[in-house]
């Protein structure tokens, strides 16, 4: 009980089409710690305060996306009792053995009825975050937050259809809390799930698109509002395409901006959001309130966000 | 799984000796919204994002100090599974009707090895935050956040004898993790004992006192350290006696203010600190680094932070 | 020497079409203290750290603009000694009594080369800022600092042609610097200038625009990007029309929002932006860099910002 | 007129007893930029917004304290005229030929009736801020802006005799305003006089002590509480000794640091601080009020802060 089970999306593994470019993104200017290329050429990133060793994978492909998203689970024996949960919602489960990926223990493995790989992990190498565990100060040295002054690994944003299908799955199987949802005003069909495991507004979220297995955007952690301003101001100096400078969203009520890696893919930087817990009704959100359900300081939607996805 | 069983500290009553002061303290200035008072002269408070009728009680009384504190649990199930594993842990449970406590549900109640009256409930009247479940927007009117902008109720620490069993109590029963611990340096003995059941670094914690059913204080969460140091300015205009004024935990890593109610009760506001997983291994301190561990920006713990105690 | 000649803009008075929208525009929502309507139906107000008795005036008129700008100076020798001086610069200048604006002592009056009405004034009641001058503290009661908490009225950009001559105005009569300066790239012809008499990067901006006594902007001087931001999150609370949410200017640094009252004057609220001094060379600004000098967090100028005055 | 006459302080000369230990804490932790150590191992520094070549020089003595402070005027006939004017209050002026100090052009110095020696001077190689003239951009790549986020020199607070005179010779010799006060209560002696030539609170400020020349601290200007928070957890971590953690002065307004460098000077770091005009009247604080005229935050004078000078 308690915090147990699903604990948090571990890993995201995302495509990109040049990966000096990539780096040049997501280590020198983003700030993320590289950790470690392996013999495929993949490249290992984490944010200086997540504790395992690495939460973010860059691959070199002919597109743009993303691979698939694993989430870390409590223990093996949590692991163990998910798979069956898995396919009796009908959803084969593959099983993966430990060592197939770099640092990690056993996985299983199943597709999302919105297309989307995703996997379940309970043991990876863990390394800390510099500061240790014993006597570790609050703060790391000058250099270790770096960047965009990235903490942590947040959350992703998934395209594809079934997104209630995808709601059902991590709410019945995961135990996951339906914290937002976006309807259409007069059909209230679904657009959008947002999904926690956690006190956060989410940790996962589905939009509907037509086409499975689409990557709407990466989300990274940052303190403050402070640290936002600071990161757009680097951003803006480094001509990076920005979607929405900053700016609040009514859904989970985060400040954000939104901008694009050299491979066009999406990313988010995160502050702020209220504290979710399981017994606070859904907010629900509907399209006559489109403008400020996705961006409050400006009451208007970007078309770019329900038409670029990777 | 995930966040289920112990979801928080749903409630807090403390004992004040001038009723008047005291809703001049947390309601007009603090601005915690007062809610209700009932026929015995309770005073109900919430701050303006928790979403449940109340979270904070103020009591007449001729000596200050605690009452209880009472943890939200996911459902009625999860006390009804409760309440035989903290009577298989030792400790007596009572069981109290729905309706005794205002707009609650049963409860169930036990004291602490510390000494300390808690109560688990899994029913308490949803009145909500001001905005609603309908396109809530982001933020209430103006007003509705106000005095020191706190929004939410976050913490207790609470002061007495067997905090190891407490700890125990905590991580066997009700699944909290052990986030962080103060050791005497040469002895390992335990000063302090940190424990959360969500992402923050603690839900509540113990500090070892001879005396039981010892209160330190209860902490209220705010947005950011630019509010802190608001809320810092506004304490200092009125003059409220403050023990720390802006700083930052080692234990934490929470921006805090620590300052008394008029009848000596502590009150911290809070922000930022990092945020915990239950696969994060327990951050220890020792005595050797005791200004550190207490306030990082001048390595200084205040002794009455030890001997002054409601 | 030091802080002396033209010390500020103390006074802009704008025309609105209806006086009810506007009250609730500036002063229900932005959070201006109104001081005062008198008999012909102006509304005088004032941002709550503004030392004089008013600052800002609305006038009801059948089209929004501005009606004149007008500058405290150190004294009255100080006024007596530019009269000559604009004189001599090429435009007449028109004497004003004591007490034909309210609570002001005698003012001199001229039209910029851009068209605009201009005036200079050594005296107006003195009211302070609610604080005091003996034991001040640092910061007024609560409700005083309200709305999107504006400290003072900051400056003006208003449009016109010659503006060249304005900046020569300015220099050469006014002893301003030229802050900034954005130029054609090819031409290298004139499109803003920003002029200062203090270490703020700007009090005065003009626009190059075909027509005359065009007015772009008014903008109020903000603590911090934290505040900046909770404006910002208002200000879309209550919908109002925004061009540009927080975003930070290539041109004088300064963090920025701008929006629309209800006849269509454009404001702007404003935090940060560097320290100058006269030995400052002038910042050059060229149309090959258009987005980053507007707006650097997204590189992108708005077309509106050139095309949208009132 | 404007700011014209004496600009700023440009150039302050401390003694430190370690070099190698002062260039930690300015340097390397800190973050001010070293520009030079000349052949007689003065070593010179510059905040990164600083434009001058250099505005900070330490000087490896026996004894910690202050040289001298440099101010920087508008313009070699602002010296001309200001010599007489300094003989003419009855302080005998020496004249230093240009190149004596490093990169600057000819000299005034006298000694001030508090005992320390300042100086007076029209030109210093400007070198900028990184950012260039043209096209500047808003902030500087990363790593220029480093350690605490020293934007600029800020001011300087000495010790000494005769304040009231060190207040009549700024205000009557250099258009300085007194923009604060410190008074004994009963008798209305000046225990701290507050002296400004430009928008900010003050330029430079005398605390009355009965041992002329003492140095109290250089003050270092910040962007935010934001970066002044994150400069605490830095100066926490490096065990710096600190006298005042975190807190907002009531003289000035300004959020604050003060801790000390390796030889014993006091350090300031500082943001915020009202906007000061000339017609503002000056603001008396007496000693009824010591507290919060300190450090409104918790309403306590240090008594360090009036014992331990250099």
């Amino acid at each position: 009980m308690s915090m147990r089970g699903v604990l948090r999306i571990g890993e995201v593994r995302i495509r990109v089409m040049d990966m000096a470019a990539a780096r040049e993104h997501y280590g020198a200017r983003m700030g993320l710690h590289e950790v470690m290329e392996d013999d495929k050429g993949l490249v290992y990133y984490k944010p200086w305060d997540d504790h395992e060793h690495h939460s973010f994978i860059l691959r070199e492909a002919d597109a743009p996306g993303v691979d698939y998203v694993a989430f870390r689970v409590y223990d093996d024996a949590t692991l163990s009792q998910l798979a069956p949960r898995i396919e009796a919602f009908g959803l084969p489960v593959t099983h993966i053995e430990a060592g197939v990926y770099p640092r990690s223990g056993r996985r299983i493995q199943f597709v999302a009825p919105s297309g989307h790989v995703m996997q379940l992990y309970a043991e990876k190498e863990l390394t800390g975050n510099t500061l240790g565990y014993r006597n570790p100060g609050a703060i790391p040295y000058e250099g270790v937050v770096r960047g965009y002054r990235v903490n942590r690994l947040d959350h992703v944003l998934l395209g594809g259809p079934n997104i209630d299908e995808c709601a059902r799955l991590f709410c019945e199987v995961f135990d996951f809390d339906l914290s937002e949802k976006i309807v259409e005003a007069e059909s209230e069909m679904s657009l959008g799930v947002f999904l926690t495991c956690s006190t956060k507004p989410h940790d996962i979220a589905f939009q509907l698109q037509a086409e499975p297995n689409r990557f709407h955007h990466v989300s990274f952690l940052l303190e403050s509002v402070g640290d936002l301003y600071k990161a757009a101001d680097l951003i803006g100096k480094y001509r990076i395409p920005v979607e929405v400078p900053p700016n609040r969203h009514g859904v989970t009520r985060g400040a954000t901006i939104y901008f694009f890696d050299p491979s066009g893919n999406r990313n988010e930087v995160f502050a702020e959001g209220y504290v979710h817990y399981p017994d606070t009704p859904t907010l629900i959100w509907d399209t006559n309130d489109l403008g400020h359900l996705g961006f409050t300081h400006d009451n208007h939607m970007r078309q770019s966000f329900f038409d670029v996805l990777t």
